[in-house]
């Protein structure tokens, strides 16, 4: 297994640190349009591990917008699989290059929807995954694999929400995958400081498209932004967090393959994250429309997201600044094997100040990584195998979760995961 | 009186419009560092009156950051008085340029504060127009008056705050500038909007310095922003608002002439607008650092205030889509003359509707712009009359406020003002 990975940035960096105390695969390419933050990678994943580590490693500069040169790169380093780490708006020029290139493909977020033209929070427009499934048929005629939405979220989200199906449930009321942290910034004084731990310009995105639900009998629908709003509450310390709303690959993965009567997404933004992001659209400093502006050198036309986004500080640099932990997860509903009504959550959490310490990664990033470099062992030992587009709840999760929680001197990954029955909880 | 009119934006247009319609003085110099804007102005005012009282309006370019050329330019006009009609920050200038022509001076907001480099939240550093009270002697030497704050707030709260003093109490415990409105901004499809009626720039440099308070017993001193949250029953159907602590010419200017045990102003914001600022605060969207920023024609640097200054519409365009009124008054408590408890409010409101009508201007500033022409016309007559700095409080209100609100037939400006007795309202 030869690994085009695109992209370099928080997630790319994590991937290359997880893969590489791994055996599995023959070599990474670590790509970025920027050669320098790939090559940064590279000495970083040397001096961590030596140079006979070092030496299955690569970097290389690529242009993600372009799928020829995507398709050039993959074909110039015989890449078997090409690892899409970059932002959601170039999965359809990595998507194109890598299957022109011949080679499997996986991503950590999926095509990007487009709003209903009329009827933008009750109808669904072009959704989440819509352009990738439409060319489901040319990678089945190629015979390749597109395994889309790997990562934390989607990913291991829709990994748990096909164990329950397996394994745990008769009749499933709702899949409804939650995510909540309490992770705090300090700056150097000490003081709590605003500060994403992710993109704001993609949390924009995400936050205020038109959240999509699933439901049986209507197949998908929207609703307005930050709608249903729930405290959910977290394991491991993290406590309650207020949940609302957000569109999402889970709801659009879940309902092809696993039968629920309902499929939801709540993300725990907290209640100062949604005031925050509920201003920023009534000031319209979400656009992403240029506005004129005076600067030292004359006017500029710059995009207010942009401004805002340059505002805070890089979430690449407050790891260490940083604690707390985040949980993915994914509640479920519904009825037991044995016919009795049951409510379990399963969960993965990751802990910022454990995995700086030991992956020199922010927990989020880290945690993304993570999932799409157990999913390639699978398939490389060919427990995991498929073609055409599918996503993670297509494959056996058993194998999977076996592979995450299993220690370390065993072959694991070592990365427990954990099950909560919250009917026995409040009983 | 000849008076060099130094800005045409919004109160200096209006300046001129509410002038347009009085004989008391000789010529009115409409100055605006863009000469487009000031001939603006005069044409409107020459489409409006016809040309005989159009040719007592002259249009001039003027810098108003350079004393030279503002004194060169009032006496090139041969003015007598310079009305400063622009941003606070170009008090020093326009302030010493008069002086130096030998003009009387008015402005409706003070030189700047500067908060305290180590206590900002308890003590003052430099406070609202210290910078120009320093200079007193200068003003006093040369025999020439400089009335400063004379806008609406400062200017008639300062009148409403003396005329209080010298007829409604025997003792005062605080002299409370209160301002509240109900304005409502519609966009073309008749939805409302987020559209403030003023500068988004200056209410934050106004919102977020720190609010400064006088009592008798303790001095000026400052406090967090936003301090002192109080809903103020505002009267003509406005109803109740959210106010809170802002700083203010008031505050510095009453305790100077007046005697009251505390002083304060008290701005209301509204719940949503105190959310926004806080929030442009917490993201450090109203920094005036350039940060760097992505622009078609490549990295730009430009300062996150004035970006979302870009994103909202132009106070200047908004007064066809405006509906409400605004409020300015003070609130006074203390002891009345036979000895009994008392709690007034004096007020002037404005409606938008009307203002745009009559006048073609928005009522926020038209209100402004009212009080300096009424001012103007009691130093012209001789009835009002100084030399030094001195505030509005500094002078008889009574021949002020009878101007203003005597009929229009009588000579007068058909303004009523109000008072409310707060504590019969209550029994």
């Amino acid at each position: 297994m030869r690994i085009l990975l695109v992209g370099a940035g928080g997630v790319g960096d994590a991937f290359a640190k997880i893969i590489a105390r791994r055996t599995f695969f023959e070599h990474v390419i670590v790509c970025d349009y920027d050669l320098a933050r790939a090559e940064r990678t590279v000495v970083a994943v040397a001096a961590k591990h030596g140079p006979e580590v070092a030496s299955r490693f690569t970097a290389a500069q690529i242009d993600a917008g372009d799928p020829d040169r995507v398709a050039a790169v993959a074909s110039e380093h015989r890449a078997t699989h090409v690892m899409n780490a970059v932002e959601p708006k170039f999965v359809p020029t990595i998507f194109t290059g890598a299957l022109a290139a011949g080679c499997d493909y996986l991503d950590m977020a999926v095509s990007l929807s487009e709003p209903h033209p009329t009827n933008p929070y009750s109808e669904t427009g072009v959704k989440l995954g819509d352009d990738q499934f439409a060319l489901a048929a040319d990678w089945e005629t190629a015979g390749r694999l597109a395994l889309v939405g790997m990562g934390v979220e989607p990913g291991l989200s829709d990994v748990f929400a096909r164990y329950a199906s397996d394994h745990l449930f008769r009749e499933i009321d709702e899949l409804g995958t939650r995510d909540g942290a309490n992770l705090v910034v300090r700056d150097e004084a000490g003081n709590e400081i605003f500060a994403p731990s992710f993109s704001i310009w993609t949390t924009i995105e995400e936050c205020l498209n038109p959240p999509v639900i699933f439901e049986k009998d209507r197949g998908w629908f929207t609703t307005e932004p930050f709608s249903e709003p729930e405290m959910f509450d977290f394991p491991e310390g993290i406590g309650p967090v207020e949940c609302v709303n957000v569109e999402h690959e889970e709801v659009l993965l879940m309902p092809r393959w696993l039968d629920a009567k309902r499929v939801t997404f709540k993300y725990g933004l907290g209640e100062e994250f949604i005031g925050v992001l509920k201003t920023l659209h009534l000031l319209g400093l979400d656009s992403v429309e240029p506005v004129r502006v005076r600067s030292a050198a004359g006017p500029a036309m710059v995009a207010p997201r942009d401004v805002v986004a340059a505002s805070l500080p890089d979430p690449a640099t407050i790891g260490p600044r940083m604690t707390g932990k985040t949980c993915a997860g994914v509640w479920v509903t519904g009825t037991g094997p044995g016919g009795r009504r049951r409510e379990v959550y399963l969960y993965h959490v990751s802990d910022n100040e454990w995995t700086m310490r030991e992956y020199d990664a922010q927990c989020v990033v880290w945690q993304t990584a993570l999932n799409p470099v157990i999913a390639l062992e699978l398939l490389a030992a060919g427990t995991w195998g498929g073609i055409g587009v599918l996503g993670p709840e297509a494959f056996d999760a058993k194998p999977f979760l076996d592979l995450m929680s299993a220690p370390i001197e065993e072959g694991g990954y070592g990365e427990a995961w954990g099950m909560e029955d919250r009917l026995a909880a409040r009983a």
